[in-house]
């Protein structure tokens, strides 16, 4: 029986992989340059090397089930990436699948990174054990992923997902997809700082976070506000809870539909931690039906960067193994 | 092999009953009265009597799978009715499974009715031959179905799919779930009766529509409403409007969040047909992803009132065949 998985996260710096087994314990490690600024065929090289390294570590292909790789962007079934990962040029159009497939005749596998992370973190990381887990992923966007029936729900063409684009203010701020209002220009951390300058014009309260703003003396991030927030800093309360509160009007609308076990919130933005899980929690609850709501934790993401890995090796097991070798 | 599945619709007035063959060909049919106003003890046993009477029709039990249940509210997985069925006094809270399984021996299972008839049309209906189906059931409410990776999607306690309550006004109508702007304030049957009484006082523009309502001649309903759509009539085409740009934002939510196939529209108000789906597509267009809206269909329902039984009896199918026998 074949009990391992090779798991690859394609990121703009590096390429992560890992050798995972079935019940979820980390093998093996590695990791090399993407060298995206080299083109999508150096990346698909890069892939195949990568590939080669952690298949070495293993020292026989017996063993392993297939390869799993998680990207920035949407891969469709056939393995070519059909779009979405504008920060990696020429990476649109590759056809990832057949190389690897053609070099190591393993069984390939892939899906949006994002995605893959939510596999990773309702299999071994915040929703460990339960069925139904959606993650929101608070970064420079907000992406998402949906863990339903304990499998992986990609929808078509891998664009199942977009958790960022939930409206929750009617004719609210402008955002880059043409509607206004998405919860990711409130939420994300740059739609954070955004609300921060908005506010510091008009703020009349004294704020050291907006005395920063207005002398431009410092790039401020979402990690800047909530440094204020702990200070109790007025504009960055006031920032915390109007994101907070967006972002639990979009939990609440997804509690309403998946009626999910849990919901995870993860990404850059919650270096924050509880601060912002406990606001959303409290705002969220006005947001949805009471009996969907207190089944539902609302949880901070536990596995980090390696979420990506090792989600994109658990898609092995998701799509290929029997089912007494899911976890 | 077992190929036949009972299926049970349980409505206010009818106990409808499908026996299906794996291959979605109905064998056999029936239907008795509910009688829903003796309590709950009187509908378990109807339940169990036209269990009874399919049994008989099909001869032998050893041709059938199990029988699936289709309810209002919720039912859990033991199949206790855990709340949610405010019509049928005395429901809440009756064991379901235990005396069907006791007394025939089959494998049993069940889901909130417009929640089963989502899988029907997904496997025989406006879905066919598709993996990831969304139906909205615009009624008295708007309910919801979601069917994802081919298989009906029911949540914690059977509660997903509440689609009725995606906000989609910011301050918007209140509503009984106790937040404002849901979509089923707008998009259900009273919804657009409410619409169209609130336009009328308004309104200046002549309207026969604005006439019936002031004069408070007769009851209108939403198909009032569009017999008077129908004609170019500017109130009830304006509530026509309103309804369908607010339902055409929960589509567009739901295309961001699922990618689906198709997101099939059914229920009493969709009488008025394409109409309605014509509106509604052309408003999600602007409320999600180019690529996600061009790969998904609007469609009108196809069943009518027989998806309930047929989605009970797919249920059946769903949780307890073999994948080959799965449609």
């Amino acid at each position: 029986m074949k009990k391992l998985a090779i798991g690859i996260d394609l990121g703009g710096t590096n390429l992560k992989g890992v050798v995972l087994s079935a019940t979820g314990e980390k093998i093996f490690s590695a990791r090399i340059p993407t060298e995206s600024e080299k083109g999508g065929q150096r990346i698909l090289g890069n892939i195949l090397r990568l590939t080669e390294i952690l298949l070495d570590k293993v020292g026989s292909k017996d063993e392993v089930l297939g390869l799993g790789l998680g990207t920035p962007g949407f891969i469709d079934q056939r393995g070519i990436i059909i779009g979405g990962a504008e920060n990696l040029p020429g990476w649109k159009g590759t056809d990832v699948f057949s190389p690897l497939k053609k070099k190591f005749g393993l069984k390939i596998t892939g899906g949006n990174d994002v995605t893959v992370a939510a596999l990773a973190e309702s299999k071994l990381g915040a929703g460990k054990g339960l069925d139904n887990v959606i993650c929101f992923v608070l970064g420079t966007g907000i992406g998402g992923g949906i863990v339903v029936n304990s499998s992986l729900y990609q929808g078509a063409m891998g664009m199942a997902g977009e958790l960022g684009h939930i409206v929750v203010e009617t004719g609210g701020i402008d955002c880059n997809c043409g509607q206004k209002g998405c919860v990711e220009r409130y939420a994300s951390g740059p739609g954070m700082v955004q609300l921060a300058r908005n506010y510091a014009i008009t703020m009349v309260q004294d704020s050291s976070l907006k005395k920063i703003i207005i002398d431009n003396s410092s790039q401020i991030t979402s990690e800047t506000i909530y440094v204020f927030v702990s200070k109790d800093d007025p504009l960055a309360l006031k920032v915390h809870h109007k994101a907070c509160e967006m972002l639990g009007r979009a939990v609440g609308i997804i509690i309403n539909i998946f009626a999910p076990d849990r919901v995870v919130l993860g990404g850059g933005v919650m270096m924050a931690g509880p601060v912002i899980t406990s606001a959303v929690t409290k705002y969220a609850a006005g947001y949805c039906f009471a009996d969907m709501f207190k089944h539902c934790e609302i949880v901070q993401a536990e596995l980090g960067e390696e979420s990506g890995q090792l989600g994109a090796a658990l898609l092995v097991f998701d799509q290929f193994a029997s089912s007494q070798l899911r976890l």
